[in-house]
């Protein structure tokens, strides 16, 4: 599905219209969104890997050029034109698991104005979602403190392509992988599996079917809920003193009820039956609110299985994330709608570390020198890859970055005052000139 | 990304387990959720499409099980055995567009253990988000009371998967269709463009972007609020003047401030401007409540793009949906985890409808006789499809379903009393049954 149709149908007309009107000089789109969501401090730039995929290899499909036909809207030699076209522009982004706050570009697509405006879609759709996954999953990372986090999101994932993302956006948060194994071979990143109910349930004793699968993995982890937790634990107890010294099992996992309070059940029956190597891996509607308190509680939990919450971003799914004209034709361009303002001109985001630690950011033209070192950075230039992204260093860089990023940022809660952003003085006088140009008022 | 390893991982090392075990024998699993999320009365089942495309094409390629084998815990033997994997099961389904409640089995699979075992990511995957999508479009199209409804979120869907199901979800909801191209190709829907800010802003004057845009599309839509709404609006009617009978713009779109208020202004203007015919198209954070509203207070409102909120299920995200087993080998199984109670053994679903409205659904066993009409039905048999999935036939039965359902069901606000379901005193007798069997007390 990753096709040059994935793309809003007013993007085709308007690219046609372009064409027509012979305006086929350089346009400036900036991705960035508006406002920080009320349960986040801070967002996590992620997606461009798939930009690149897309751009690079963008074009229209015979197939595609023929539904188009089809509408009776497009005009043959348009028809034509998309048929050879190929992305030719410079990409510049923040380099993947940089933090960032409203306003600032995350990417910025500099190219002929029909180019840059077909692939607005794909986009905004990937670096949209993939930011919201990796911030959410830093947050669980965060409360985890270093506890093991896996996603097993994939089945409440909202579709396929989401499923493989946060998985990915799990291993650049910090996390230690996935239970998907697609998203495993095609990311590169650990799998991670137990055991279902369904296997427990096809056997007619609940200890026979820990012998077996015990038998066949011995290093397994064994689910103990099924049909009462602590007498699964005590099952498992009874497997251990069967198997003697061929007993490996690295850990049990707790899947439903009370998990701090069954974690410490468990925790003491493991003890003092003398498996204290033996590990709880806890799962069951998680998020970081629920693992922060049972970190809190000191409840004896070693791994976190999260599902449904991280795959569906349950406490911040959108944000107010757009692509947006600010230069055509080397003129600056802006936005008055409510509520949407747009500040004109091609961009740069200069960020102040001060003694290791991130003190503001600045938005200024890209032309701009300013102290702080500027964010955005070549992705492609003339249509081709620059730096490959690597998933390992997103998450390396990801980890660099929240040392920097100041202390009470990395809390759930939010934070009373927002991390300091600001707009230079040579933006907002070029604000002011196109208003006054085009007949406003300056602010 | 339609892959057999689209899978968990312990799907594939129970898998293992259940051909060293040589456990052969049929197994029943059923998809449903537990319970009904707090802003729905009903939920749309959907996206049995996926299922029965993913369940008649399922097998794993060279590179998959190259990629197993490179794990060392898969035995040759087995993924020899992966290779030549073809699903043979039966599945059932209530038909796309049915109207379920809580643990009613909308998909119903019969296969050889280890089949029905490998299928569960993506079945719940598809089922799961699909079910969410259609059941919010359907809020949406009710609240919009007649009024054109398109899809507008494929920016802020999460992935490109979710985007053209958002996209489907929509139209079999009753919508009109939506902006994403590659859907209206995939899914055979209408598609709806109108203009973006962008195209404004490229131009130096917004009067000369609307000119040069209706000279291309006569029938267009024009977007009035880049600068200032109602000054746009005036330059439309301009640019009707200028026209006279060559001015064919069928709407204006309202894309942000508040909407009621500017519908209202505009739609007097373009009155007494003689422009009866041209309508109004609003769009920005619409979803259901906002709709609601706006069609309340009776503003002047003849079309809604809706994206984010819907594309994202903003209100109810999630189900608590899973994909359990309920018979092994003849056996009825169950499961006890806290606050997941299982009932054993095939089901069936029986709706009783009088004087036209539904009243009451009965969880029986399969081959009960029960009163009513048995929801679920043959998707595939012996693997092969039975009954081809048709978008538009799943779009007239969920029209014909919501009819049937009573009234008060289709307030956005939650209902006081659910919808009433109850299991069938066989199946009660049945789950104590097992639970005597296994050593728990009966309910």
């Amino acid at each position: 599905m990753r096709m040059a149709l994935f793309a809003d149908l007013y993007e085709l007309t308007m690219a046609q219209a372009y064409q027509a009107e012979r305006m086929d000089q350089l346009a400036v789109f900036e991705l960035a969104f508006r406002e920080m969501p009320r349960n986040r401090n801070y967002i996590v730039a992620a997606g461009f890997e798939d930009v690149a995929d897309f751009l690079t290899t963008f074009h229209f499909t015979a197939g595609e050029l023929d539904y188009l036909r089809g509408r009776g809207e497009f005009s043959e030699e348009f028809l034509k034109s998309l048929g050879c076209l190929r992305f030719t522009g410079d990409v510049y982004a923040v380099p993947e698991g940089t933090v960032v706050f409203p306003n600032e570009p995350m990417v910025q697509v500099i190219a002929p104005i029909l180019e840059a405006q077909l692939v607005e879609t794909f986009i905004v759709n990937q670096v949209h979602f993939q930011s919201l996954a990796v911030s959410k999953a830093a947050r669980i990372v965060t409360a985890a403190q270093g506890r093991t986090v896996v996603d097993f999101g994939s089945r409440r994932s909202p579709g396929i392509d989401a499923a493989v993302k946060v998985a990915r956006a799990t291993y650049l948060a910090g996390g230690d992988g996935t239970s998907n194994v697609l998203a495993g071979k095609i990311c590169g990143i650990p799998i991670f599996g137990t055991m279902a109910h369904s296997y427990i349930q096809a056997h007619d004793e609940e200890f026979a079917s820990f012998e077996s699968f015990a038998a066949l993995y011995p290093e397994t982890t064994l689910l103990v809920d099924t049909y009462d937790t602590l007498e699964g634990v005590r099952k498992v107890i009874e497997l251990s003193r069967k198997l003697g010294e061929r007993f490996h099992v690295q850990a049990v996992r707790l899947d439903s009820g009370d998990l701090g309070n069954l974690a410490a059940h468990t925790r003491r029956m493991l003890d003092e039956a003398g498996l204290r190597s033996v590990k709880i891996f806890a799962s069951s509607g998680l998020d970081e609110y629920k693992i922060q308190d049972l970190v809190n509680s000191a409840a004896p939990i070693d791994a976190f299985g999260v599902g449904t919450k991280l795959a569906v971003v349950a406490d911040a799914p959108e944000l107010d994330m757009a692509y947006k004209l600010v230069e055509y034709s080397g003129k600056g361009r802006l936005k008055l709608s409510t509520r949407k303002l747009l500040y004109p001109g091609r961009k740069q985001v200069f960020r102040q570390v001060e003694n290791g630690q991130m003190v503001r950011d600045v938005i200024g033209r890209f032309d701009e020198r300013l102290p702080g070192k500027p964010l955005l950075q070549p992705l492609l230039l003339n249509g081709q890859p620059i730096t490959p992204i690597n998933l390992k260093e997103s998450r390396k860089r990801l980890q660099r970055e929240l040392e920097q990023l100041p202390h009470h940022f990395h809390k759930l809660e939010p934070v009373s005052a927002p991390y300091p952003v600001s707009f230079s003085e040579h933006l907002r006088a070029d604000l002011n000139a196109i208003r006054r140009r085009l007949g406003f008022s300056s602010t």
